[in-house]
């Protein structure tokens, strides 16, 4: 990106996500070629007036009957300006009876369409925006303690100590990290993604790389979230064990369904279980600090574990990597701007901070009431059940805040369907991903994009058959990346800028740089073997792709865009393909016919019925064959030239096709309309029935330069 | 068939097998309705001359340096007579890399392209056709007499002694039937198979009864002789057998592409195999009845046999259905008629003799040397192997013997593959059967049919796991019933003709029909629970499938048929698709385009230089993009009247296609022509970069009548 053309378009189209994404508008030299363009145009005969109304007029479909006798009339456009028609819902309903019933169904599953004008509407208010974007961060305190205390307890007892100075560093960080947010939140607010900000201030690959980490780790978040909460429903219900891999892509598939309801429904159906979950922790820090403040926050001595380990800085930089998967998720606002009511960037960066302070106060608020309780890892039992356990010993309160939790854990898997769609519209929109992730489906909702995060996580899942544990280690790198590149964009930023207050935020940015950097180099090398490689290896890769598709896009556009027209005398002479203009463009006609029935003679007739010269030919498999074909064309009359080709090895595409390639050689400004008679047929069983020459023949014809294709169908009604 | 069109196309055709069978020519009606059309044809504007020479004149494809460097100039097409191009061998190589690869793996499979002048050249000569056609039968003798034997040993020796007359009464049946194909032949001199002498005596139904035993008969050979062959194989290498089903599938393949190669080919592989069997089996009859007579004939007391059924009426049929398995492959003759040279019913009266001389001989001849030497059947052993073994008791000839045998065993499905293509290709002829079996591929084989048998049959192997020993018992069912309907079909037609000595020929057709007959109600009920019903069940099904594949073609064929035009004051006032005179045709052209680029200035300059009617149409997600839209096409200059639809469900192709409709139903007698500008891409990856909103729209446009789609393409070279 960087200062070329994905991110001029970017920043002239005005940033905001809205469904005209599709459709960028002309830049200023095309806009100019195609006025020059159209000066020049001269259609041979004028068309007068239409021999239809174009606005249908007072069309109404014609009243049906419904199933139950009454009539109910079906307005499928209504009239607006002069020149433009609505479509209305019934417009959408595909024609064919098993294409409306994939319809109907769909709609059942997902909601009715939502109009384009809804966007504003469908965007998230605070309340809602904190669960859906929080899951993946919050739910990570359930475990984040823990990891880090498991690496710790390695080098025995006293090394347990360190928790509370190491969690110090985690809260840093997190503030660090969540106010750089903060700011690039306000600097970018059409969107602050990693691969944003650090595209536009690092250059392209650095944002490609944030990209690829991300998208690693959306994927894994999704596949490793939703195997430990199919295994916390395989451990309560052993019998299901066997059904772990149906599960877990029916789980998958549920989040899509959900997900694809649209971003206001789908907020709805996850406000519950984050709050509950919040609340929970929250009663066990109340209450545990209640009992701690009853002895004087006297700390429980913990019991004595054996070294296993060293207490190397190796072994605790482990620990603080470990501690820092606390931090996952944290990212989820800056992508997902654009989402939130107006003011955008205002409303995500109160967002964030609510979530940031509720990170902080948890994982702080766990990790020195775990310290209080003198609690150390066992294997068999999370620390945070070991936590309610302790504080909870009596009462419901234990069992509510594990069924918060395995709901929490589950749903973590959400916020990745709101990351990650969002991330591959930016990308598509500068170029970078396939640009049907620009599409708003039905219900105003990145489809597309879920769908791919969704078929990725559950083809991961299947492959692991449902033990993505193995993947956990890959975790950190790809979200760690993403954040030290962006905290360095924002360095770069400041620098470039030097607005107010340029230098403070510079250092709080630097700082977040940092110490993202530490804990990404530390997860890269302390985890290599255990399955990093995997991610630094997929990431140049996925940037590699990236590029290639970019590149791709690039030579498409230039290949379509409009340039000024050439100099009037040379009109007529360049390729077929070039001919922007009706003067310029020189007609051949052909019309290959196998057989004289009803078909072939109503594209004899349209072919005619065109005025431009025409060709018909026939290929025959033998003379006796050609010479029969030639005298039922003279019994017709003769009416159009006729070229039979004799093709001894009874081949008809691959001559045709040559025979087509020949003419056009002769004079390459010629454009050959060849116009196939096609018998369309009402039931499916019937195709085996024919030959598929129509197809076959128009993907021959495909690969050559000039050649426009009409199918003159004929439908048969049984 | 009977009387109606089909059996009069047929004869109308000529009854000769070539490849202009795809070709029917016009019926007296349709021809004269063609020449009543062509009298009222109007062209708008005659066209002049054409821009190019049709004929491509001196045109020769630029030499392109091959390799090695060399100038390698191709002819693709010569000019024969003045309306004639004949195409030659390059001109039939696909166009793209891709296709010419798998073009040129075909060939060096299975050999270069034939002529269709060829069609003569690759008959059979008589030496040939006798192993190709008679290994199915002759085959049959290694098992034949052993299947009866096995059945009346069940009711103790004594019964043994019924072989003799049972086996007198089988060379009955033979040479009658045997006799009747005879005359069939000669009555019948372009194709003698059960499938048309049935039909055209006794009905459709009849002759597709008799249509649908065969063919399940050949798929049940197919599969059960492979099955056996590979039985034999397995059995001398154990270590294989874990390969039954892929070596299986393998023999059918290396079958098909023997078979590919067209029928002079297969012939010349068959022939050695086929004669050392035939050689073997004579030598050891010769053998035999050489030590039989040194001891004047006496025979050897076979050892004792318990009784384990009493020896009823019903015990006796059923050996004698059982023994009736040696005649089956007779039939193979009768169809494969125009497979033969000139004078092909001759040849193929000829060989079919002889057929029947040698089934007779090595039938018989074992029959009573087995007798004679007191030989019964032993599990665990062929009757054939013992036979050897006592007549070779030293020396390489009963492995000779053996291995001969296996060989055979496994080419009888050779004669399957011979039969089946050629009734598919009646039948498709008939419109019983999808046209496609017309065809003749590259080397003058019906190679659709081969396709279709090898698929059935590896199908039918996969699913039994290579165990298809089971399908044995269903064997009888089908090919006694189409002897039985041919041969029925036969005194029918000599009560019909009264020709000289049709009382003589009558008889002798209804000796063998009453002995078919018997043969079939006997395995019918005989081994109806052993699988018998299978075939019962199925043969009804197929027949239904031929009706209704009939029907559909007899719909298509009126509604394509041509019909003398409506009088001339009505024209023009039809729904588009009747339309079959260019003054008739009344144009609305339509351009959907979605942004302005070249593609879509291409298409609407096309569209332009048509010199019709055109309107634009834009299909907007929301207003504002509309606006924008419009904006840009007055830049251009307004040259099209365009109308913008707003699609506020961001829906395309639906309310396009709805709008189309709409535009339509107002004038049913518009023709639409939709012109989609469609952007080739060169490269397959970059596909799925692209929308396939052309597809699409196609897919949707296919079902509206009156619709011409015309896709104008612009290639991108990269």
């Amino acid at each position: 990106m960087g200062r070329e053309q994905g991110d001029d378009g970017m920043a002239e189209r005005g940033s905001v996500v809205t469904p005209s994404a599709e459709f960028p508008p002309l830049r200023g030299e095309e806009l100019s070629a195609l006025r020059r363009i159209g000066e020049r145009w001269r259609a041979d005969r004028q068309p007068g007036e239409l021999p239809v109304d174009q606005t249908l007029g007072r069309y109404r479909r014609r009243p049906a009957p419904t199933r139950f006798g009454r009539l109910a009339p079906i307005e499928l456009f209504t009239v607006e300006e002069p020149d433009e028609l609505v479509a209305t819902a019934p417009a959408n309903l595909p024609g064919s009876r098993f294409g409306r019933l994939v319809t109907r169904l769909r709609r059942a599953l997902f909601g009715p369409p939502l109009s384009s004008a809804a966007v504003l509407y469908e965007r998230m208010r605070k309340l809602v925006a904190l669960p859906v974007l929080s899951s993946d961060l919050l739910s990570s305190v359930a475990y984040g303690p823990e990891a880090m205390l498991t690496v710790l307890a390695l080098a025995g007892t006293a090394a347990l100590g360190l928790s509370l100075p190491l969690a110090a560093v985690l809260v840093v960080l997190m503030i660090a990290v969540g106010v750089s947010y903060r700011q690039t939140i306000q600097a970018y607010p059409h969107g602050a993604g990693s691969y944003v900000v650090a595209g536009d201030n690092l250059g392209t690959g650095a944002g490609l790389a944030a990209a690829a980490g991300l998208m690693v780790d959306y994927v894994l978040t999704v596949a490793v979230s939703v195997a430990a909460g199919v295994h916390a429903v395989t451990s309560a219900l052993p019998g299901l064990t066997p059904a772990t891999v149906p599960l877990g892509v029916l789980v998958i598939a549920a989040l899509l369904a959900a997900n694809l309801r649209g971003v206001r429904t789908a907020g709805n159906l996850f406000v519950l279980p984050t709050y509950a979950f919040v609340v929970a922790v929250a009663a066990v820090l109340v209450v545990g600090y209640l009992r701690a403040a009853g002895r004087g926050f006297a700390p429980v001595p913990p019991p004595a574990l054996p070294a296993a380990e060293g207490l190397g800085l190796l072994l605790v930089l482990r620990a603080f990597a470990s501690g820092a998967v606390s931090m996952t998720g944290i990212e989820a606002v800056s992508n997902a701007v654009p989402a939130f009511r107006p003011t955008e960037w205002r409303n995500a960066r109160a967002t964030l901070g609510w979530m940031i302070v509720m990170l902080v106060v948890l994982f702080a608020g766990l990790v020195v009431l775990i310290r209080l309780d003198g609690l150390v890892p066992v294997p068999g039992e999370t620390m945070l059940s070991q936590l309610g356990r302790v504080t909870f010993p009596t009462g419901p309160w234990y069992a509510l805040l594990q069924a918060a939790t395995t709901l929490i854990l589950l749903l973590a898997a959400n916020t990745a369907f709101n990351g990650f769609p969002r991330l591959l519209f930016f990308m598509a929109r500068a170029g970078h991903a396939p640009r049907r992730f620009l599409h708003m489906g039905d219900r105003l909702a990145f489809s597309n994009g879920m769908l791919a995060l969704a078929v990725a996580a559950a083809a991961i899942f299947v492959a692991f058959r449902g033990h993505t544990e193995a993947l956990i280690p890959l975790y950190a790198v790809g979200v760690f990346l993403a954040f030290t590149l962006s905290q360095t964009g924002m360095v770069v930023h400041w620098r470039r800028r030097r607005g107010p207050g340029w230098r403070r935020r510079l250092t709080l940015n630097a700082v977040g740089a940092i110490l993202s950097g530490l804990v990404l180099v530390t997860a890269a090398i302390a985890k290599f073997t255990e399955g990093a490689w995997l991610v630094v290896l997929a990431i140049p890769l996925l940037v590699l792709l990236f590029q290639r598709i970019h590149r791709h896009y690039g030579t498409l556009h230039r290949a379509l865009a409009l340039h000024p027209p050439p100099a009037a005398g040379s009109a007529g002479a360049g390729p077929a393909e070039g001919q922007e203009l009706p003067q310029e463009v020189r007609h051949l006609v052909v019309v290959p016919v196998a057989r004289l029935n009803r078909a072939s003679l109503r594209a004899l007739a349209y072919a005619a019925s065109l005025g431009q010269p025409t060709l018909a030919v026939h290929i025959a498999p033998e003379d006796a064959e050609a010479d029969r074909f030639r005298e039922q064309w003279r019994a017709w009359g003769d009416h159009v030239r006729l070229e039979t080709i004799v093709s001894p090895y009874r081949a008809v595409i691959g001559p045709l096709a040559h025979y087509l390639e020949a003419l056009r050689a002769a004079r390459t400004e010629l454009t050959l309309t060849v116009i196939v008679p096609e018998v369309v047929l009402r039931r499916r069983w019937h195709r085996p029935l024919h030959s598929r020459a129509e197809q076959r023949l128009r993907a021959a014809l495909r690969a050559l330069p000039g050649v426009v294709v009409t199918s003159v169908p004929v439908h048969i009604s049984d």
